[in-house]
């Protein structure tokens, strides 16, 4: 038996204990007539103390060539320590140890295990392991195991039922790039990995399954921007007879039971918001409204003046900044500058500072006086001591525009605060997107989703009005979960692939099964997923999913501690059928 | 709202009530002036009632022409049956239909939607969702879900954490074959799917992390034996800090916990059993235990006389057939027979019965008389009215010959019990087997396996002879759990990989990260992995896993619902930098 304890269970209930304790030496003080070892495991740190009153001078010379990192096993007895530590659980104790052994030796670790480590991005990588040892690290996994944990719970006593679906299923060229695995017992032919189970759980469904989930790995071979991962995890839901209604309810239920057992946050307010209100009021489908900012349109009040800028923009929209009025002008000037740089691309910023005895201040005050101005207040519901921000120009770029300022300021006022929890339905979505470089529609959420009732005909006429049964979980600006109600006919789905440029072959081909599952009493169904990584990253207060993967890769989808991917040996790319070409 | 209540809800105490019901069409009974339908969901079945005296007379016209398997949705009110059906909970019941609405039609299935279908194996894979349907496939997903959750549930509180580990690694000839992923971004390299998270999980020990399990799926690309999966989901855990006792008793607590959990069974019995012994006692490294009929070695009293066949032979072992000496000549030839088959491969069978007077008579009684087949009886614990059958030959081949007959009487006398759960520890398995074809020596379990400690220098004399910290967990004649203690060192780590043919470079190159990782202060640590199809199959008291899996592969690694795997486009490949090569 390697301990009886861990290293943070001892408390003063266990003094006069014999107790046997095993871990890695974190740290060693020798004081001369004492030595202090840190021994630290998951659970914790105890002190071990070995002094020349009390220790042989055998086992303090043993005791003084442990290095940071050794892996030791203790036994002694639990006492009171003289100068207690209120910082850590086990603080009123030390172990005197009168045995130890030791159980592996470490090579001096190339960055310091601690909180704070001095080691980089690429070396905490490549030995991910020591990195794991440090607390923010193991902290982070431990969090996303509990959160998993608590959505299984969750959604299995709502009755859901977690079914696995396969891996190796087939490659759609619709959408994001697939990976693929080549078959050796069907030659010449590939399987793909999953870029979610959506096809299987439509089919789950179909068959009766009535409830499903499941927390699985899906894979997306995209170029890696910062912070996207080739593999990722997906709570992956759907239900069957259902309309959105339904599901948002069921989800918010998720939400607040997560945020309740994981953060012991309570949400009482869950607000639903249409596509193109959030659009209007926030620039944006994943707005955070943990703060107000909202934007005021200004066309009405700033397109009957000769300020040509805005008379001949399509739209003139603003922010009142809270307090923004007491920005010196240098400050300003950087904020112009701010909106000016190629990541925002606006043109230029027009100001209105809202001093505190009512009158207005702003940079086109030779166009705009104070009656305008007033109304400009009125809209973007500026107060006294406010300052307003206004863009213009085209209107879903100006409004991109001004949702990353409202973004930066929120940030520079502190009211992105990681503590508050503000979870809201986005609704409504467009069905169809247009892609501006090859002119062609696409699915906004996928090729799976229903349209609004009635509204199937409009895809003939005026395919970017259609909206869908598609809905966003947004919480605190960042999306978390998405879904829609599905399509559960073969003709809607027919029209759909039509309207998205698959020929009636390529349709069957690559979802033909699909569509015969349809025409064998395919019930209404709809479903959701959620972004797992992203989801603890934000119930952890923290931005980088990175940081709650156990072994993530880079931004070449590399695993540097194992150095994969490898090249692979010739007999298997033989038995592949392959042949490398570069 | 598609409904109120489910199909599987309604009681005496909803009489009276206005529900809405949604589901399958199950069944239609036309007796003229009442139509009776089954509707089905995944939670039961409701009557649906239409009678002339109380349903109008266009709404009983469109309940006829309802087809099987339709979906629809009712409004009615809950009404007492007249003749009530004990054998379904809602059998009290039936609801009068005011509302019929079509939600979706059917077209005739290919088999009937019913416990047992019409439907051959093949059609059903092909449409898999309507198979799901059925209620013991259904039952059979539900059950997994229960298992799984149980699983977690357990050991979370036992402080296990669970932790994903990546799907994208990298390849390693060893083992198994891997399934290989190209890699789009490293031009000529591949990824490999995940044999196992073994590698992973010791970083994680190393990490610190103490506790790991994971419900995970894995790879393995191999010619699919019957009932083989190529993708397959695993259990997998692993602890620091541990010895084998560890092990033994935290996962015998699991096994204990599911039982009781999703059998209601209690387990008292939880017997340990050497690798050697299991060999002697049952021919098998997984012996069924749940009867007796435990082998007798009769070298000592069958080598004395006359009988060549048995003075040649290696081994002379016996078993007590329960009853036996009821069997006729021509079954007791019959048995003999099967033994002879090719699959089992004995070249004959010698026969003892013991009679009710205490005397013997055996198939042999010119060589031996009845103080010799005393003896016999004495070795195979044979009682009046049991037969002895005997082989004899080489010991690895007629303990397996033995075994096989013993499984197989089992069978015919119904000693296995689906019921009875007789789990049992196999341990101290030897470190190396012997590759008959090549005369290598490969790791038994795998190469990470901690030999006995003292036993690493007899590797260099009697490889054969090393015992590992190994163990199975077997119940009902299976395996469903293997494990054991790792190295956590490098040089003993190299040691092994020398022993198994690697050359240094190799080594480095595929487990360099591992073997690094243990210089770095690595816990002594070990694990176990459960089969989970097999483990779900056992506990739901089958032995098809095909039957728990949602979506199954043929033989052929195929997916026929889909049709996966299949060709991909010649853009993929390029992107890929691959040539298919028939």
């Amino acid at each position: 038996m390697y301990r009886s304890h861990t290293c943070g269970e001892l408390r003063d209930s266990h003094i006069n204990n014999e107790v046997t304790l095993s871990g890695w030496v974190h740290k060693t003080r020798d004081k001369g007539f004492v030595t202090w070892v840190d021994l630290r495991d998951r659970y914790g740190i105890t002190q071990l103390v070995f002094d020349e009153d009390r220790t042989s001078s055998e086992l303090i010379a043993k005791a003084r060539e442990l290095g940071r990192e050794f892996v030791v096993q203790v036994t002694g007895k639990v006492i009171e320590r003289a100068s207690k530590n209120p910082n850590i659980p086990t603080g009123n104790i030390e172990v005197l140890v009168e045995e130890l052994i030791i159980l592996n030796e470490s090579k001096t670790p190339p960055f310091t295990i601690e909180n704070e480590t001095d080691g980089g991005e690429d070396l905490r990588m490549k030995y991910r392991y020591l990195d794991i040892r440090r607390n923010p690290v193991k902290n982070n996994l431990i969090f996303r195991s509990k959160v998993s944990m608590a959505v299984r719970k969750y959604l299995s006593e709502e009755g859901f039922i977690e079914i696995e679906t396969p891996y190796l299923i087939k490659s759609t060229p619709e959408g994001a790039r697939d990976f693929v695995v080549p078959s050796r017992m069907n030659e010449g032919q590939f399987y793909a990995l999953p870029q979610s189970p959506q096809t299987f759980k439509q089919l789950l469904m179909v068959g009766g399954l009535d409830k499903y989930f499941q927390i699985v790995k899906c894979f997306r071979d995209e170029d890696l921007r910062a912070d996207r991962q080739p593999e990722f995890t997906q709570i992956d839901c759907e239900m069957a007879y259902v309309e959105q209604e339904d599901i948002l309810n069921a989800f918010e239920g998720l939400t607040k039971y997560l945020l309740k057992e994981v953060k012991g946050v309570e949400i009482n307010s869950f607000p639903r918001m249409t596509f193109d209100d959030a659009m209007k009021k926030y620039g944006n489908d994943k707005p955070d409204i943990r703060f107000g900012m909202e934007f005021g349109e200004l066309n009405e009040v700033s397109q009957h003046k000769d300020f040509n800028v805005f008379n001949s923009a399509e739209l003139v929209v603003g922010i009142a900044v809270p307090g923004g009025n007491s920005y010196t002008r240098k400050e300003i000037d950087k904020l112009t500058d701010w909106v000016k740089r190629p990541q925002v691309g606006a043109l230029g910023m027009v100001y209105c500072r809202c001093n505190e005895d009512g009158s207005f201040k702003s940079s086109v005050d030779k166009f705009y006086d104070q009656n305008d101005l007033a109304k400009w207040a009125e809209a973007t519901g500026a107060k006294a001591g406010d300052l307003i921000c206004v863009l213009s120009g085209a209107k879903n770029k100006v409004r991109t525009q001004l949702s990353a300022l409202r973004m930066e300021l929120a940030e520079r006022l502190s009211l992105r605060d990681p503590k508050v929890f503000a979870p809201l339905w986005v609704v409504d979505f467009p069905l169809l997107e247009l892609d501006e470089e090859t002119g062609h529609y696409h699915a906004m959420h996928h090729p799976f989703t229903s349209p609004k009732p009635g509204q199937l005909e409009l895809l003939n006429t005026d395919p970017a009005a259609v909206r869908a049964n598609a809905y966003d979980l947004v919480l605190n600006g960042n999306e978390i979960g998405g879904g829609s109600i599905r399509i559960h006919d073969k003709e809607t789905q027919a029209t759909m692939f039509k309207h998205l440029g698959f020929s009636p072959e390529e349709a069957k081909a690559q979802f033909g099964f699909l569509m015969d599952a349809f025409q064998y009493g395919a019930p209404p169904h709809g479903g959701i997923a959620f972004g797992l990584d992203r989801l603890v990253a934000i119930l952890g207060g923290q931005e980088t999913i990175r940081d709650f993967i156990a072994f993530p890769k880079n931004n070449s989808g590399r695993d540097v501690m194992i150095d994969a991917p490898a090249t692979i040996d010739e007999t298997q790319l033989k038995e592949l059928h392959l042949k490398v070409e570069l």
